[in-house]
């Protein structure tokens, strides 16, 4: 839609004790000082209620060494009824479950705000935490779409029908 | 900053008859219907003020091909006391003026909501109309910093001092 651009981002969250998440391609950082970052989520996603009663949340920036499969797991499925974390590499990151497979970083959140969107939620959180994990380089959404040749999930903000 | 993913855009807007705009790399799709996008903004920038009283502005997209002089005639002057795009080649869209020398895209916003986040603000609007101009590939923020080497005014998101 219009080519903007976008990476991708796998959101790790607990639903007590029990890891969820999902795939984004919109998160955007929106201060330097502290550190604000923005996330887009559809509200039929699973992990969009447990944010919404957590309110914390990880980002795991895929770099393009990332293995694909992790979008299929965590893209592709619902955590309603799955550990969906429980098919990928993972590690707890300050009590949040992230990528430990050649993300590019990783990083834990803490929602201030959430703004309605219609469909859909805009999750503004400040960050308190994060590491670098390896130097490749970062996946863009059209890598993942034109290299990888990857499909879209309906909930997704930029799915096209 | 954790190799998140942007694009290049050029905001555009009215300031009482004067055009007036700025760069960003924060344009985030939201929903699909009806469209929804957020922008970040300092709330140092003119046009942070300019939008506030007015309530739309255009984004144009750009690609590899857009003159990045633009960059520096919109991105690292402030629209307080010239008008920016005298210097820029550009037309009037919807009412918004508008890159014309190779974007991808242009699209006009209408603000829906706009969310505190302490140096900047988050815009919520609603696309109303767009259109695409080129088939050039957009260009990333990477390739603006790695490929023209491009520096970041102190006012952006990213900002890294």
């Amino acid at each position: 839609m219009w080519k903007l651009s976008y990476g991708m981002y796998a959101v790790g969250a607990m639903d007590d004790g029990r890891t969820c998440g999902c795939i984004i391609n919109t998160a955007s950082q929106v201060t330097v000082e502290p550190i604000y970052i923005t996330i887009n989520l559809s509200k039929n996603n699973y992990t969009h209620e447990v944010l919404e009663k957590s309110g914390k949340f990880s980002l795991s920036v895929f770099s393009v060494d990332t293995d694909p499969l992790n979008i299929t797991y965590l893209g592709f499925r619902s955590g309603r009824n799955i550990n969906k974390f429980d098919d990928v590499e993972h590690e707890i990151f300050q009590g949040l479950p992230v990528l430990t497979s050649n993300p590019c970083s990783v990083i834990a959140c803490e929602i201030i705000n959430q703004i309605d969107a219609g469909t859909h939620s805009v999750f503004l959180a400040k960050v308190f935490d994060g590491k670098n994990v390896s130097d490749s380089v970062p996946m863009t959404y059209a890598y993942y779409q034109n290299v990888i040749k990857g499909m879209t999930p309906k909930n997704a903000p930029t799915f096209k029908g």
